[in-house]
Parts: C-alpha cells; structure tokens; sequence
C-alpha cells in the first residue's frame, strides 16, 4: 500500500503513459510552449507517437517554436494532419505555407485558444504537460527544478479540459509539492524524463533592449504618447511584447512614471527581467504573468508573491467572466504589415509564408484602452503600411495608434487622441502620409497575391474566421 | 473607461447583484461554511431573498452551521423548500427532524459534494462566495481583511461550476488582489457589505486539547496504535477533526514523531494551531488545508508557503484523478454511535435528531490506509456500540479501527492489525466485547425506531444512497 502511494501515478516511460491514455488515431494531443525555443517535449511525444505507429493525430499547441522541425517530419509521416496552434516559428510555417499538411492549420489567439475549449469548440483528448517539477500524483508547476521556466499558465486550461493528462518532469520531488500550479485532481499520470529542455534556450535571447536608434526613437515616441494621453496616473497597467522595442518603450514608461511620481497597477503578459526591475523597485505593484520570458522573470516568480502567476483563461478569454486584458490602459505591440484600416498581419511574412501567430496580439489589442503597434516604417526595404494587409491577424477597429520613428496616426475611431498627441508636440499623421511617406523610400511595393489552396485559418478570438492563409509555391 | 474599469462588478447593494443574477423560483443557491458559527452571509442572503419575493429555493451549503437558524424562518416562509449540505447543526437539525422542510435534505460529504458538481449530479444556479477580501473584478481568497478566515478551499468548486457567482467581501482592496484564491474569470458580480461575519465566532472555539482523562487516555491508545501499526515513520501523514480527544491525540503523535526522529510528510483537513505549531517545528513537511478551524491556522496560511490551500476536490472528491485523502496514512475520527459492523453515524443523535453530518468523515475513512474512530465508549449513560447505528453515515468498511478508554478492537477485514496492536501491549477486544463491556455500565439501550416520514437520505461519497432518516415526533 505504501509503496504503490509513493510512486502514485508515474509511468515506466512515456510509451506507457501514452498506452494509459488509450490515444488513438484521429485524437487531439496538445502542448504549451513555456520551454520556449527550448522545449525537447512535443519532439519526444511526436516520436513516440511515430514509433507507436499513431496517424492522423491532431496537434493543438499553445505555439510551435522554432526547435519543433521534427514537427515536419510527423506531418510527412502521416502521424500528424492537423494542427490548432496561437503562433508558428517559420521553422515550420514555411513547410505548412508550402502545403504540406492533409488539413488547415486553425490559428488561435492566447485568449481564444482556452475559449474554445470553455465553449467546447475545441476538444483536447490528451494533453502533454511539460512540467519543471512535479510530484507522484502530478501536483506540478514551471518554477522548480533544473529546467524552471516559470509560470505554466497556458497549460491549465489544458488541464482542466482535456480527458486525460499526462505530465512529463526530469524533476521529481516528494508528495506533496506544496508550490502548485496545475494540481493532482486534473492529472492522469506523470513521466519522468532526463530533460524537458534546454536550459539555455527555455529562456531565449530575445529580450534585450534595443540599441538601434530606429527602435529607440520609436519607442521614445510610445512612451510620450501613452504620457500625453493621460494614462501615466496611479494604477497605471501595461503590457509589451519582447521585442527590442517594446522592452525599450517599457524602460522609457519607467523613466516617466518615476519622474512622476506615478505607481503603476500592473504589468501583464509574457514577462521579463525588465518589468520585474520595475516591480522591485516599486514603480509597479504587481505581475500578471502568463509566460516568462527570461531568468530573471522565472526565477522571480519563484519567490515574489506580488509577481503573480495566471491562467490563459484569466490572461484573456473572451469566454472568462473578466480577464486581465481587459484591465489594461495601454498595450505596445508589433506588426509585419498594417493596413490603412490599421488592421494588422503578424502571421506572415513579405511572400506569404506563415512565420508568426497573434499570440496574445489580439486579445490586448482588444482589452487595452489603448493599443499602440509601435514598429518602424520601413523594414528590409518594404514598407510597414499596405491597403490590405497578406494576412488579417488583428482587426483594425481594436487598434488605436501606430508609431513609428517618422510619427505617429491614430485610428480616426479615436480622434479624442488628437489634441492630446499634438498638445504634447509628437508628430501625428494621417495613416495615409505614413503610408506615402514610406512609399517614397521604398517605391510602391509589387502587390503580392497568393492564390494556392486555403493551408491556415485565422480564428478571431471570439471564434469567428477572421482570414485565412494560402499556398505559397516558391 | 477608467472610472468603470475601477468599479468593475462591484453592484451597489446584494439585491442588485441577486437581481443581475436572473434568479428564479425554484433554483438552487449555495454558500460555503469557512466563517463557522459567525457566517453572515448565508442569513443575508436569504433575507434579501426573502424580501425580493423568492421561494422555492434550494439552499446547497458546504455546511449548515449553528448561527443558520434564519434558515428555519426562511423555510416556513416557503422561501427555502430543499437543502443540500454536507453537515447540519442541530440548530436547524432539530426543525428539519420533525419534518418542516418539504423536500428531502440531501447529505453529501465534503469529497462528494464537488464530485457531484463534477459529474453534474448537482448543479448550482447562483453561488455566494463569502470573501475575506476582494478586488471589483472578484479575484479573491479568505487571507486578508479584518474577517479574515483562511483557506476558501470549498467554495472553489462553487465557482467553477455554479452558473452566476457572486463575491461577497467586507475587505474591496486595488486590482489585482495578489493572492488569488478563486480568480475572476469565475466570478460575475461583487458585493460590498459591512460585515462577512463575526470574528470572534468565525474560529470557534472547539479546537482545544481535552483535560477530560478519558480523552486523554483514548488520546494516547490512538497514538500508540499508529505507531503500533508501524505507521510512525518518514513522510507518514494523517488527518484528525478539531474535537478535543483528536487534538489530543494529535499532540501525541507530534510527541511520539519527535522521539522517534520522524518528519511526516503532510497533515491535512480542517487545520488548527496545533498542527501549525508541528509544521514550524519541522515535525511535518507540509498543511494540505481546506478549512481553517482557528486564528492561529488562519495566520499561517497567509505567510508560510508549506500551508498550503487546496480545494474540495483536490481534497476529497470522488471524481477527482487523485485526492489528498487518498495519500493519508492515518485519520483519527469521531462518532456517535458506531455498529457492530463498524459502521458509523454521526448525522443524528440519540433520538434520531439531525445533529451534524459526514463533513470529511467518509471521504477520510475510505482513504486513509488506518481509519480510526476514537471516541468514549460511553456518552451520557449510552453506548456508543450499537447493533446497528440509527444512521450510517460512513460504511464500516472503510473504518478500520474503535479506540476507546476500555481498549480497542480492529475491524475484522483489519486482521493484519492484531500482533501489531497486541505486541505493543495494547488491550485489543472484539467490538462484541467492547459493546457488552458498556452494555454492563449503561444496561442494554432501549431499541428507539423512527418511523415517520423521510425527512433526508445520507448520499455516500461515490453518490450512492446509504441510509435515509426519518421524522421525529417529540
């Protein structure tokens, strides 16, 4: 009795678990990203699966990164035909983009992915959850253990939904885990494995602050908007992405609300080192953190008990009875392209071919009561603004402001920004100047129409098909 | 904006928010017990029900406590016609027993209460989370404010499956509330009020080590027959009530653990200041709390991150994929009259009255690997072994052993127990031996039979009928 209670529900092998759960050809199997571009999981189930001799499976994944290629080689197996994810690295975009797979892709948003399984649109039947530390019966979070990658809160919507749940760990620890992010009552069965990841790609390089004046002028710009719109009170709340600009647009909204005097509410989102300066220092209260994006955020959401791990479900579904996006005063996001509707494309690149998802783009865009895409106005000899973005990842009317180092345009939706951007001297612009503005540096661009089969829907995040992606053939 | 955003769901009074809440005749309602005898909430609830008219309600509560007399005026009212709880005082016990409520009471335990919200068994239309402290947009938990209670652990599984959720706090603080118990994305309305309950009755006053020499004497068997049955070692884990003769017995084992150089893994429960007090002695690892029972484990709860809060299902449902009472090595247990079978009753009293319920009692004895009912083998010149028990509330099959200040006896599917027990020097009897030593003190009880109508049936915790009780006419 004793010892079946201490060894609970761990698995010999992954090959086991996956027995346990009686999978079968044609079911949906899912995945969170937190291991990043680290992650060694949703490769170790895809093989296993492959060796099991499974077809037809269906990959629901929080987002496929760039270390998941062994993700095409499932889908030319026949082991994979389906795939529901919120992002795609080009790593396996450019394959889907070239039609790879039998089925299309359905992309999701970070807060649309947990609504559909709320709503039951989706369905997950297993689910793999990579976990930093668990204990035998599953108790299990990302903060613990080797491979910490911090807070797990994309996969607990898995866990609450999915009919059987495996956790996978390379870090045991005795019943009962007292730290728990997904508990025992939703866990199936545990593997122990030698690694989940990485350590050196779970927290990837990308959150440094930019040093190109483009990206700073940029976000010297963002800041003074968001400034002389007002919202640097108390209770401030905020979210950026990861990009070079956004974390320099966030260190600039520091600088100004120190010299203020102002204390924020919260930071929210994928969260970094830099935000979690800015709470230890006081000059915000809180975290809301859904996804860690380096060391320093993991290793603070170990301990700070203001840096707050949440769910996907509180983060942004629009299916959650209030969500943190919603809180939100201002968001800075980034874009591929940007229409003159200021609907915006982060799912596809200058050909086409998918390399990107909304993540949580969307959700913010529509929560934030400001939402910013703060980008610069010519990249790699193309212009940001087009008539018609390749691909509708945001819908215009949840976009407010565009920035970018030649100024900045408002939505005319929100013409009450008006007075307060010039009042504060920044340079605003029809999105049409902009629009010309980057036309006289790069000429007008070649209109790109893709006309192969439909290979990715783009879901909105109250469930609505949004756009869809096409073939691209080189 | 702004302005809403920081009002959020905050409604101006309780009768806005039941009004929000499409309340109609006849639906179910539920509240949670953590505030004990000086709970507030359920009685306001049902006056504002009241003067909104309502009737037909069903009252499904965690627990029926004794300051619920309200509960009667609401039932003759006709506001009130069916109830669901886990326990009921005899304050309202006594009225239900002589059959005022039109419906059967249905008596879940505390595992089975969220199996059947799990299953759909129940379901709950409107829940009233009675919070300590509160956001606007209901992030929430017990820690905090001046009514500070603890662990919210039951009404967890309220918010997650009633319908419309209604947060009840005397303490609004900023959003976000840091330390979340329940989240907002389960929660649809806020009500400020001047007082959640009374704190000096919130943590009753029930948790005190007995001076009484019989408990004592029962106290130190129990304690001596888990270690007797080789149960004392590292990582044991155990449960015991809040009654006197189970703290005492508590005290014991700490006693014992510490002499032996033992460190448990984890208690678990209704947690009291004792076993705060074994956990900062490092005697135990961890609490695995779902209700606190005084100050003491209220306070330790909000700072010590090895007390940790778990919700009903985690703890005990059923439905659960594993439940902390499942891990327990040892529970100590009351009754009130146990049969020779080792079936227990502790709904009702000498006289059939309803006087309590299973609360925990089941869910621990069918989990525990040494179920122990310890209590005195005689209570105001009655027995406490009878043929068979006016009400089974716990299966004797899940009851392993009856401690008493005369000796003990073993269940007889426990036959492995007897060298353990008598090599220790223990006075082990058969339960027929028991039962006869107290017929000689008491003279055998006169056999009472109720026959009147059913006024409740005794749902076991897998969701099955285990018994029914019958009106009382005094």
């Amino acid at each position: 009795m004793k010892l079946s209670r201490r060894t609970g529900k761990v698995m010999p092998s992954l090959k086991d678990a996956i027995r346990s759960s009686c999978l079968k050809d044609g079911m949906t199997i899912s995945f969170h990203h937190h291991l990043r571009a680290g992650d060694y999981v949703l490769n170790d189930v895809l093989h296993t699966c492959t060796e099991l001799g499974f077809s037809n499976l269906t990959v629901n994944a929080s987002s496929i990164m760039a270390c998941h290629t062994p993700l095409v080689e499932a889908i030319r197996a026949g082991v994979v035909t389906g795939i529901e994810c919120n992002f795609m690295h080009a790593s396996v975009g450019h394959a889907i983009s070239q039609g790879l797979l039998a089925n299309d892709v359905l992309f999701r948003t970070h807060g649309g992915r947990p609504a559909a399984l709320e709503s039951g649109t989706a369905h997950i039947d297993v689910a793999f959850i990579a976990a930093s530390a668990s204990d035998p019966e599953g108790n299990c979070n990302g903060k613990e253990g080797p491979s910490a990658f911090g807070s797990i809160g994309y996969a607990m919507s898995d866990a609450v939904h999915a009919d059987y749940v495996i956790v996978i760990t390379d870090h045991l620890m005795p019943y009962p885990l007292t730290d728990v992010s997904i508990p025992e009552n939703l866990v199936d069965a545990v593997v122990v494995c030698d690694s989940i990841g990485d350590p050196d790609r779970i927290m990837s390089g990308t959150t440094r602050i930019t040093r190109d004046p483009i990206g700073l002028l940029i976000a010297d710009y963002t800041a003074r908007a968001i400034e002389a719109c007002g919202l640097l009170e108390d209770d401030f709340s905020f979210q950026t992405g990861a990009g070079g600009t956004s974390l320099a647009a966030a260190a600039y909204i520091g600088e100004r609300m120190r010299k203020l005097g102002v204390t924020g509410s919260f930071a929210s989102g994928g969260i970094t080192g830099l935000l979690v300066d800015l709470l230890n220092e006081g000059v915000f209260k809180s975290l809301a953190d859904v996804q860690c994006f380096d060391r320093e955020a993991a290793a603070s959401i170990r301990k700070n008990p203001h840096h707050v791990e949440i769910s996907a479900s509180r983060y942004a579904s629009p299916q959650a009875k209030s969500t943190i996006v919603d809180r939100l005063d201002a968001v800075i996001l980034g874009a591929t392209e940007i229409g003159t509707d200021f609907s915006v494309n982060v799912h596809t690149d200058s050909n086409g071919m998918i390399m990107g998802g909304s993540g949580g783009h969307s959700d913010t865009a529509a929560g934030a009561s400001l939402a910013i895409i703060a980008a610069p106005l010519v990249r790699a000899r193309l212009p940001l603004i087009v008539d018609r973005p390749q691909t509708v990842s945001t819908p215009g009317k949840t976009i407010d402001l565009l920035v970018t180092q030649y100024g900045m345009a408002y939505n005319p939706k929100r013409r009450d920004l008006h007075d307060c951007l010039t009042g504060a001297g920044l340079p605003v612009f029809s999105i049409e100047e902009l629009k010309e503005k980057a036309e006289r540096l790069t000429g007008k661009p070649r209109l790109l129409k893709n006309e192969g089969r439909i290979v990715a829907r783009v879901i909105g995040r109250d469930g609505d098909e949004l756009d869809v992606i096409r073939a691209v053939h080189k």
